[in-house]
């Protein structure tokens, strides 16, 4: 059945513009998960359809969901490649292990993500950035109001046919730092890739966008003026004598993007520093002129250069629609990799096959 | 079609034992929000049935989901009653605001799950202290991955005929409180009653079992000393001259069962303080004799005394299977408001019919 539906693959035209996570191709893998049963139950590669779901299902009252994100890159040469997909499912099995839901045998999860892509690879785009997005999900099915770990669960990959995340392309956007919310904080499920995280986050976003900021900038829970992560990025700030991250503090997300940048920076012999930072610095840091550039890295966009922050009416604006300069290497570098143009010599690139 | 199923229904035998949250009624209340079409659809009362969802959809993935809890109750004289309704979807409402969710007409609200009770109405137990739990849940449904405010929502009301919420029944239970894990942060969602607060409590919740306390007592994310509320409860403190509760903090749910006891309180000449209470207060004061008693207040266990309390291997411990006295009083208090065997001087009940 699946040849057959191969056939009619072949005349996939994908549109023009690929708005983020709307178009998804026909297929997609399923694979239940009973406690009463065992655990795991059989894995399979169905059409792609509704889910019938109980009213009750425990994912929709008590946000027993995680899920991840990552891409798979035609490459230059017609291979099919991912970027680390080990990280993903290892990070999922983290969220797991905070939110009481099962792990994931990451080895038969990527096997397969692997058959699952080959069905469907008609729908990688070829064209220039673009990727397939794969979205890894695990959600809670117990149909049962009663507040308890969860015991039957639903562990779903759904593939899109994407561009470039943000409507702006490369071009650099512009993010607001808030202390008026909280997105997460240590002890809590700030480091998990699960719903409560971005259910916390989405009114300041709106407010942000409502007075022309893309994203927002999240400072730490506790003292409100420590810079945590932007909401689908992890940042960094390029001082003259030192580029910084806040550290993996328990409630930001550790970003595979992130952990590549940091590999790269060290090899390019920047002083990459992951630790602390104040807002209040870079603000006084622009002020004496050391600030260079801030940029944010994550799966979905990569690389985003930052060329307006906003926080509490204090703007830093570098007045240019140019992407920064290591903002701009860095992309080409990671893209590059992923697009098999760039050698890997980390060991980052698994070839579809 | 429906009084079909009435006549049906009238053969309604409960299990003797309801397990919470389990077993649903045959109907429930469905209305669909689009932004696009101009908000609110069609409200309608249809069969209990599964949801046909989108894997993309919002709520599993950013968990836009909120939801309320509340009961029906058969009172004595045979008249159906709710308790304080309306203050349920505010809360719904106020909840919607922080997730950037649309706000529900609440007149119309309380019409349609008039009419929903009444059709169902046979499935309320009519067991002494047995009642009808009713879970209106707002979720997201945009078929979209793209982290942005939803467009389109789904309201639910589904109806479960429940026993007491603790297998204990009104026994008291034991609770621990940690600084191991923590629920939710000021100015974050903790005062939404929104699924992310509830994964971020069950693990916490299943170390505790494991050690043998039905639940955990959360402490401020911040200091990590004060005591804040208890997973499913709002949390009171008996001292020798004075009853404690957190105050509205913005990371603890504004309980409505919370609000009356405070209200029933004041009426008997208690002095109940709404002030932060550290944790290591409520131990010396146990220390010196000053402790009288604990307990938690919730629309699922109405009142539930606590007959333990254990934080970092001190244990509080009153030696005793008995609930408190007062416990006992605003138990038979409440419920005999709710089951109309005490008057109604607060204008709390609204029958349905």
């Amino acid at each position: 059945m699946i040849s057959a539906k191969d056939e009619e693959m072949k005349k996939v035209v994908l549109p023009e513009k690929l708005e983020f996570g709307k178009l998804f191709t026909p297929h997609m893998f399923e694979m239940d998960y009973d406690e009463n049963l065992g655990g795991w139950l059989e894995p399979k590669i169905v059409d792609f359809a509704n889910l019938s779901m109980h009213p009750a299902s425990m994912v929709f009252h008590y946000g027993l969901e995680i899920f991840e994100g990552l891409k798979a890159y035609k490459q230059i040469d017609g291979k099919i490649a991912l970027f680390r997909p080990e990280k993903n499912f290892e990070r999922l099995n983290r969220s797991a292990a905070r939110l009481s839901m099962p792990q994931v045998d990451i080895d038969l999860a990527l096997q397969f993500l692997n058959e699952l892509i080959l069905i469907d690879k008609d729908w990688i785009p070829t064209k220039e950035n673009y990727s397939l997005y794969i979205r890894p999900l695990l959600i809670a099915t117990d149909p049962i109001l009663g507040v308890r770990p969860a015991t039957k669960f639903k562990l779903l990959f759904i593939l899109s046919p994407v561009g470039p995340y943000y409507p702006e392309g490369f071009r650099p956007i512009a993010i607001s730092a808030t202390d008026k919310y909280v997105r997460a904080v240590r002890k809590g499920i700030g480091e998990c890739k699960t719903g409560g995280n971005y259910a916390a986050s989405l009114l300041a976003q709106k407010e942000a966008r409502a007075r022309g900021y893309s994203q927002v900038l999240w400072l730490d829970a506790i003292e409100q003026k420590y810079i945590e992560e932007v909401g689908t990025m992890n940042l960094f700030i390029r001082f003259k004598n030192e580029i910084v991250t806040s550290p993996l503090t328990g409630s930001i997300l550790p970003g595979v993007t992130r952990d590549a940048v940091i590999t790269i920076l060290k090899e390019w012999n920047y002083n990459i520093v992951e630790r602390r930072v104040l807002i209040e610095e870079v603000y006084t840091e622009y002020e004496k002129g050391n600030l260079i550039e801030i940029f944010g890295t994550g799966t979905a966009a990569v690389i985003a250069s930052v060329n307006k922050l906003e926080f509490n009416d204090r703007i830093i604006d570098f007045q240019t629609e140019e992407a920064g300069e290591l903002a701009s290497r860095l992309y080409k570098e990671i893209t590059g990799i992923q697009f098999g143009k760039i050698e890997d010599t980390h060991d980052w690139i698994r070839i579809v096959e």
